[in-house]
């Protein structure tokens, strides 16, 4: 194996890649792809662990590039560096696990009409994965978050696109998971990291490129899925694109609790200065409910905050002066054309009725990063279901509802149309657990099966490989007879770990 | 629920159906996605049983209208109908196995920084699904085939578009299968058929349809692919669209084995007149290794038959001609350019250097579909490595070697390129398993996470949604506390059929 020097695929300095650069990754990628396949999953675990303990190691200096580049608080990112490196520990214990692998056995059945051959099935890698991280978290979603994470976990190279609102964070994190990898053993050239907008494209349209994981805008992921299908070899392209995040609050939650849900309600909205994905955008509330006013109380005692960039910082107020002036929606709080000169936004709460969402949907649901929620006024329950509808796909739903209210009905219809229920709380902050899922129908995210938080994570970068009448030495250990790495395979039609 | 009769979803005969028609399916779809979803899984997998059986109980009647349409021998039609009704059932015995479910559940951690919620995961089925039924296969892959059982096992309603080479077939197994879902119980409007390419399209593009599953030609596939890619809302397409097959036999094989080998050769890829998508049509063989007479004497064996259509029947000399016009392929049997007035095939041996292939492949490695088989000769690793990768993905790659030989790399080879890798025995033929996996790198499917065949195929109908906090009343069966239908779930990381 021919050693790449860290230095190919991570670039010194902040400055878009040039093309041969951006080829330079994927074909270092593209080397890497057997050895990572290949290579036995507690050295992958291992791997994924180096990279954390690295990154822990240099919390202090990444959360200080971070702060200064987002704008976003230190504890803030001290806590999102302890999630990153904890994702990245989690999907070690998927690894280790070996279920991810999903062995399925079914031994020959020479007496069958036609006799059956023995056929054997196991999960391998795709091969390079291209991955985009976020402006909003520059460590969980970015160059090693959950997409890096799991890519790496279940043997695929990696080439990451930088954000251009953390560049030199990027740059940083890139050095140090690359050197980590190096001396965990990992394959030359299986990480590298590209800058800029061209080189981007170019990773979704490289030939050595077979699947991409994305977080970001709505209309900047749609251009890449696009660029992905229409390649003459398609590939999938993973993208989480935005989410409004429905709230419903019941008449009697509204009645019995008012101060407490604008309270969280409005902790959960100005958090991070509204630049969540999963940020509650819209809140149905009881018309005539006094939950308005409630809220706006509530929301008034919170600071607003510098955002990430300015671009976001200057789309904020033009999109709350959309939703007033071409929505009709009125301001509850807040100032509805902000000067966001010096790049902060406060907090916003604007209220509409529910027929005016059905009827512009268009502009009354479009996604508004930032610290503003729209609350829509419900008369009953028609009117609350043709809201949820209009509002589609999207991460979370999220309800308030009392102990003993029937909520079935509705708990399906929030089910139909977001990846995430919650029963009380909000949707602000999401656990990176085994059973974690974060996606949604369409525009949420643009595949379905797609999830970039949580152990399943992993099958987005696998494929399936049945294997038909193999000599044991040439199989998988997972798929042997004796079984030796004592994961659970359905072997016959039954789960087991046992050995033939 | 209003009850949709069979007429209106099921056309009485063979016509193209009208817009009208296509939208009615889709409307009728719709209104029985939620009872379909919410259906249990005792039920749902007594629907595809009742199917099984109804198509089994007229098994006689629907061989015989194949056969007038297909052109397809009685004996291997009757057995198709044996795979379709297993198949059927398989997917009853996974849908009641429950792990098809994925169920999840992390417990509450209220002492965790943060403290995190009751998080439980489930698979929910995606929607509507159509199905495009392939002209090959006039019952395993057509109106009652595999993505149609997997798409009603996991609550899907489905629209199938009938093929144009059995419409009447198409008709009546429609009919029997929406007659015999009514019967089982299952929700009105969950079954219907459309019939012509225009309804085809229509299919694609409406909004109601939330997945498709198609088997047929790579220019058709990739068609409908980019139409259901380009959608405003764009939904996932599954499909199967040709494939090449390479086998690759090894000089100590062709030393040991000619006779053997050329004989199930001979056997495999005249089978069904060529027609099968698993065909091998590619057999990388040792220059000199006088396996070409040998083959052609046992090919000459074998009798040639009518094809499927007209257009199939005409599209296969025009295929053959161009390997050897364009290709320089030489004929070692059979005619180049028969005449094929009568709708029949005869098999053709054709054979050219690994050189020339790694030089041509657009022409040379184009599929042919019928009883045509194209023998390279390789001199060495070099040249047999250069052409398998020259072929890229297909559904299946065999292997014929020695005892003792050492074929790891090769091996590793082949399943970076196929989603089956046979080591002996030949392609044509796909039992019908848990384990089976029917899919492989573009071209050979669209998706590489594919599979039209084997247990795991519903999961390209579900999707995944995650309950947070959610109260028991409220929550899937399948993640309540106690277990109620038994099944296996992963609890806190750990994998039990335990209550909690």
């Amino acid at each position: 194996m021919t050693t790449i020097p860290t230095e190919a695929v991570v670039p010194a300095r902040v400055e878009d890649s040039a093309p041969e650069l951006v080829a330079a990754a994927v074909d270092a990628a593209q080397g890497a792809s057997a050895a990572s396949a290949s290579a036995n999953d507690a050295d992958r675990a291992r791997w994924l662990e180096a990279v954390a303990d690295a990154l822990d190691d240099a919390r202090d200096e990444l959360v200080e590039i971070a702060s200064r580049e987002s704008h976003l608080p230190i504890p803030r990112l001290t806590g999102e560096v302890a999630r990153t490196t904890g994702q990245l520990r989690l999907f070690a214990a998927v690894v280790r696990d070996g279920a991810y692998l999903e062995a399925i056995i079914d031994r020959a059945r020479p007496e069958a009409t036609p006799p059956q051959p023995d056929l054997r099935r196991i999960l391998r890698p795709l091969g390079p994965v291209a991955v985009f991280s976020a402006s909003n978290f520059p460590f969980a979603f970015s160059v090693a978050g959950g997409d890096t994470a799991s890519a790496l976990a279940v043997g695929c190279p990696v080439v990451v696109k930088g954000h251009s609102g953390h560049p030199e964070l990027s740059v940083r994190t890139a050095r140090l998971v690359a050197e980590a990898l190096s001396r965990a053993g990992a394959p030359a050239g299986i990480f590298g990291l590209v800058l800029g907008r061209e080189a981007g494209q170019a990773l979704v349209q490289a030939p050595g490129i077979k699947a991409v994981g994305f977080t970001g805008s709505l209309s900047g992921g749609r251009a890449l899925f696009d660029l992905a299908s229409s390649r003459p070899e398609p590939i999938p392209f993973y993208g989480e694109l935005g989410s409004i995040n429905p709230v419903v609050i019941t008449p009697a939650a509204a009645l019995a609790r008012t101060a407490e849900l604008a309270a969280g309600l409005a902790g959960s909205f100005t958090l991070g200065v509204g630049q969540f994905c999963t940020k509650p955008g819209v809140v149905l509330v009881p018309a005539g409910s006094g939950f308005e006013s409630a809220l706006a109380a509530e929301a008034s005692a919170h600071d607003g905050g510098p955002m990430l960039t300015a671009r976001i910082a200057a789309a904020f107020p033009q999109g709350v002066q959309r939703l007033v002036a071409e929505g009709g929606a009125a301001v509850v709080l807040g100032e509805a054309a902000q000067e966001a000169s010096d790049g902060s936004a406060s907090p916003v709460v604007l209220a509409v009725d529910a027929a005016r969402v059905v009827e512009r949907p268009d502009v009354l649901l479009e996604e508004c990063f930032g610290p503003a929620t729209l609350l829509v006024r419900y008369r009953d329950e028609a009117e609350r279901d043709a809201v949820l509808d209009a509002v589609g796909g999207s991460l979370t739903a999220t309800l308030h509802a009392e102990a003993g209210e029937d909520v079935a009905a509705l708990a399906d219809r929030l089910a139909e149309h977001a990846g995430r229920v919650l029963f009380g709380g909000w949707p602000t902050g999401v656990a990176v657990t085994w059973s974690q899922h974060h996606g949604g129908p369409w525009p949420a995210t643009t595949s379905a099966l797609h999830t970039s938080v949580g152990a399943t994570a992993v099958r987005r970068f696998q494929r399936p490989v049945t294997f038909q009448d193999a000599p044991q030495g040439v199989l998988p250990a997972a798929l042997r007879d004796e079984n030796p790495l004592g994961i659970l395979r359905r072997v016959d039609g039954t789960l087991t770990r046992a050995a033939l």
